[in-house]
């Protein structure tokens, strides 16, 4: 007899329709039937029977309002089948309802950062909810470094018994590429900080307004997420010292074009740390930090030596360094941290992993 | 109510002995109750009723002769939990056995290559026996970098629709060790191959005959998992080009002290070569490769240029480099590739993620 789960997608956005062509062109030994998909924020195909939504043809299929949230647990209850919800989006009022699908035997993959880096009270009772009896399962890949495996080797490190003393790495593909660009071996190069952050953003690479990622808050939302799942308690993304790369000055001017007509002012003041680092035979990196040793999370420019695995890094690849009792030579994983496919096969392989445990 | 598994260990060396500690340390929501223990190749500890074995003195607990395999399997399936069989051994016999126990249900985690880099048929046997109906999962993560996350990633991306373009890798921690101390960044260095040689012998990082490193087998056989793995049909790790490192002559020269005493007779040869790749900026490295583009398999000595990730590995640490479709820039992973703790913690993980799947 075929194992089979019902799936739920909200999203279809560049990591959702992705996700959606991937899965179409899966094969496996589960049925996956898709009872439920929300295209955008206001369309969502789907019928009283669950019937399975045709994917060839989602774009275009006849389609009614999406299901407020409870409603749609009620619907997806509602069917003999365990379900998965994907949320492909970035939203945060489907994020703090997944306590609720999880306490309704629903269980959740996602790249969605929002539930699992905000407050700790949020973080514990996910997976408080899910170790209960007939919990929900909720794997969270893609949060960090997109489709890298760095959650689960984690986890599997932790649940096996091993300690970890000090998780770097970077977790944001524009500041890898910044840097990258940057901060290089090369004592000739004469790059300017402004210019770096001017081409990225011509590249696509940035969002809409530089300072977005600038701030380095997205980074800090990984390095949270790490944090906890290494055992240590962060209270919140705000909870700890957070670098901005974005001058005092130029936080409160209005748009985006204004900023970067103003930052190569400010040029001189990282010119000066890349060369003083440059004196050492060091780049500059902007890292994120988890250091049980010194009991201190952070997210800061750090100076890394010429053979440090950070400084060989390429174009806008993230990394991560994982030092723990059983490996003093860390563990390290690098690759592209950003992008649809990558990100989508992230959330499917955790799909797969959970339907392997629910399907019936 | 608590769920369980029964679990049956064999084999209590370097590897055994270290997961049977990590085990006895593990918090888990699933109960591993193991009801079987071979301690070595002649003594287990079972009793008839599946009491579960007490861990913290199995060293000296009370013993009885090991079960043959056939008895093994009608102990293990005569009891009314499902079964996981760790195989902590480098033996062949048990290895063969594989197929018999899957298809009783029995699932296996184990860090033992040989069955997986064995002929084809032997592999095919194995995942078509645990994909049919009720047949027991098979989990191997610590066959190729020991803990490393390889073959649990590089799954995923097959099974997600990826197109692997190429797998290269170092896969010895000897071979790491000995190529690191012997091809540097350094012109100045002038280390011979056989004093390395010599030196990772007297540290214990060579088998007790250097020879049985040297040969590139191991490798080979590591090569031919990944291969299989992401879909490359590999008749055995004796059916590519494998380049040895021992000279011709000494192949078959009686001990390891005559060969050790005879290698630096052939120190110019391999001198010659890592003279020539510095003079391009390169360093030596002895990896396994998967091409796809160039349907070729292989394991031989390669050139890496200083800003390859390869080039500033350190100590005896394992790296892989995954190309695809989605990782036109290598996904890369590196660390530690041999050690009990590593390895035990591989194995570990891949038991609790089958108990996940499977306990009731
Ligand atoms: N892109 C990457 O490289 C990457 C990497 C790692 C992680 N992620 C994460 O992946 C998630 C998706 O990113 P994306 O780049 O695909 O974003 P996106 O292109 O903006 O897509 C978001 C999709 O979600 C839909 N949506 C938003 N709110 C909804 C709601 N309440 N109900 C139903 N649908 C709703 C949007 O519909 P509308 O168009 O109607 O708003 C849109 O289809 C985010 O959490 C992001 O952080 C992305
Ligand atoms: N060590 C590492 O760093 C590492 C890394 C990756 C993978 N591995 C793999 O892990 C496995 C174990 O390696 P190890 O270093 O732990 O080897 P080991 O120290 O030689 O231990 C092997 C154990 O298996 C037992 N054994 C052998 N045949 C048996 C049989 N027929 N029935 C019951 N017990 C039997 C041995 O007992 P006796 O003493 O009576 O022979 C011994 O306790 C190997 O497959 C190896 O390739 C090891």
């Amino acid at each position: 007899m075929v194992k089979s789960v019902n799936v739920a997608i909200i999203g279809s956005g560049v990591v959702g329709s992705a996700f959606i062509n991937q899965l179409k062109n899966l094969k496996s030994s589960i049925n996956f039937n898709v009872v439920y998909l929300a295209r955008s924020s206001k369309e969502a195909i789907f019928s009283n029977d669950y019937k399975p939504v045709d994917l060839s043809n989602y774009k275009t299929s006849p389609a009614q309002a999406v299901l407020p949230l409870g409603d749609l647990i009620k619907f997806l209850t509602g069917a003999s089948r365990p379900t998965i919800l994907i949320d492909n989006t970035s939203n945060g009022d489907i994020a703090a309802y997944y306590p609720t699908f999880i306490k309704q035997g629903i269980s959740i993959a996602t790249p969605n950062k929002k539930a699992f880096s905000s407050d700790l009270k949020t973080w514990n009772e996910i997976f408080e909810s899910s170790e209960a009896p007939n919990g929900g399962l909720v794997y969270h890949e893609a949060t960090v470094g997109a489709g890298l495996p760095i959650i689960g080797p984690l986890a599997d490190l932790v649940s096996t018994g091993d300690k970890v003393e000090k998780i770097e790495g970077i977790f944001s593909g524009t500041l890898s590429y910044i840097f990258n660009e940057f901060s290089t071996t090369d004592a000739g190069s004469n790059t300017k900080f402004s210019d770096v952050v001017k081409v990225a953003k011509e590249l696509g690479y940035t969002e809409p307004d530089p300072r977005d990622d600038l701030n380095g808050l997205d980074v800090a939302r990984k390095v949270t997420i790490l944090a906890r799942i290494a055992g240590f308690e962060v209270e919140s993304p705000t909870s700890f010292p957070v670098e901005s790369l974005i001058p005092k000055a130029l936080e409160s001017v209005e748009s985006a074009d204004e900023f970067l007509s103003k930052l190569p002012d400010y040029d001189a003041d990282i010119q000066k740390i890349k060369e003083e680092a440059l004196a050492e035979n060091k780049v500059l990196r902007f890292v994120g930090q988890v250091d049980f040793k010194n009991n201190k999370v952070s997210v800061e420019i750090g100076k890394y030596g010429f053979d440090h695995p950070f400084a060989s890094l390429k174009g806008s690849d993230n990394v991560v360094s994982i030092k723990s009792e059983r490996y003093p030579n860390p563990l390290v994983i690098q690759g592209a941290g950003a992008g649809a496919e990558v990100t989508a096969h992230g959330v499917l392989a955790d799909a797969l992993k959970i339907a392997q445990r629910i399907a019936n």
